[in-house]
């Protein structure tokens, strides 16, 4: 490099200046439920709410992770717990860059919530519980998946053959059965004081 | 989910109506060179410049990609690959978020430069190669790592005993020897015309 006239200093951009320019903190909504509970309805409505009111958000799912990031990982548990710890990690990332980014994954495991609450940090993790019960689920079955679980050609499925845990105390508790969908987004918005 | 009066449509926010807002594109400046090549120093002044015009930045490097996502990655070959993948990804995101993320890593092979172009998109990256001599980065050695690879106390270290394969046709070529600091940035500033 050559010598400058003027000393430069090489400043970092930090989380505090990029959350100023956005006009926001930087948070995780943490979506954790069945399959079939809503995680994704509710994920992308007060997604859209919150793009709808100025802040700047992203959201990750099934669709532009598990293909691609986690595309190398199967469904056992040992695989179910690196995805998690990569969707944590990926979404401290959004956080840190000032953005509200929301996680939708059934993420059964309270041991994997709870090391992705420490992770991202408590004053910036947000777990959203989209209680619906199984039955429900099974009910809506909307990609059929139950149906193949049951019949043993899908294994370790949430609800069937596998766990779900579930949370203990989390900061939003959904119940989908009692709420509409604008009525679950202002659950969120309500929440976030936005 | 109870019924509403209303038809409501799970509209998802896009890509276009992230860049909308933000008033730009995203992209994804992928810097490549040797330890010591002053990738991360360039990397953070065009980074805190493009924050000073009111555009919407964020960097991956070693500081908050090495210990967190990739922290499970060794740093053979196949680790290199695997931890390039796992970036090429994340930059992915980010471009999707709308954001312009700078990714400021070694890289040094030709085929997972590619690669991450071939994913990201050709109209989403930038190659950036930080072209400085490999004698200029044992001078300066600023982590003492030159050092200690001459002595063997690091294994496959880029320029000592692992290929550094240089870009053929990279978007933009910065001769460090030739260019100061801030004559870099305006050389990133204006390939994306802003």
């Amino acid at each position: 490099m050559k010598s400058e006239n003027t000393v430069w200093h090489a400043q970092s951009v930090s989380r505090v200046m990029r959350e100023q320019q956005k006009g926001q903190r930087g948070k995780v909504l943490w979506y954790t439920g069945l399959s079939g509970s809503g995680k994704s309805t509710i994920a992308n409505a007060v997604d859209s709410k919150l793009h709808e009111l100025g802040k700047h958000t992203y959201l990750l799912d099934g669709d532009n992770v598990r293909h691609g990031l986690n595309g190398d990982l199967g469904f056992d548990d040992a695989a179910r717990i690196e995805n998690i710890r990569r969707v944590a990690e990926v979404a401290k990332l959004f956080a840190d860059a000032g953005l509200i980014v929301s996680t939708a994954f059934i993420s059964p495991f309270r041991s994997d919530r709870d090391y992705a609450r420490e992770l991202i940090g408590v004053e910036d993790f947000v777990e959203v519980f989209i209680d619906t019960p199984l039955e429900v689920c099974e009910q809506r079955d909307p990609k059929g998946l139950y149906k193949k679980a049951q019949a043993g050609e899908i294994k370790h499925f949430t609800g069937i053959d596998s766990d779900y845990q579930k949370p203990a105390n989390p900061e939003i508790h959904i119940k989908t059965a009692e709420l509409s969908i604008s009525q679950a987004v202002e659950q969120v918005t309500q929440f976030l004081k936005i």
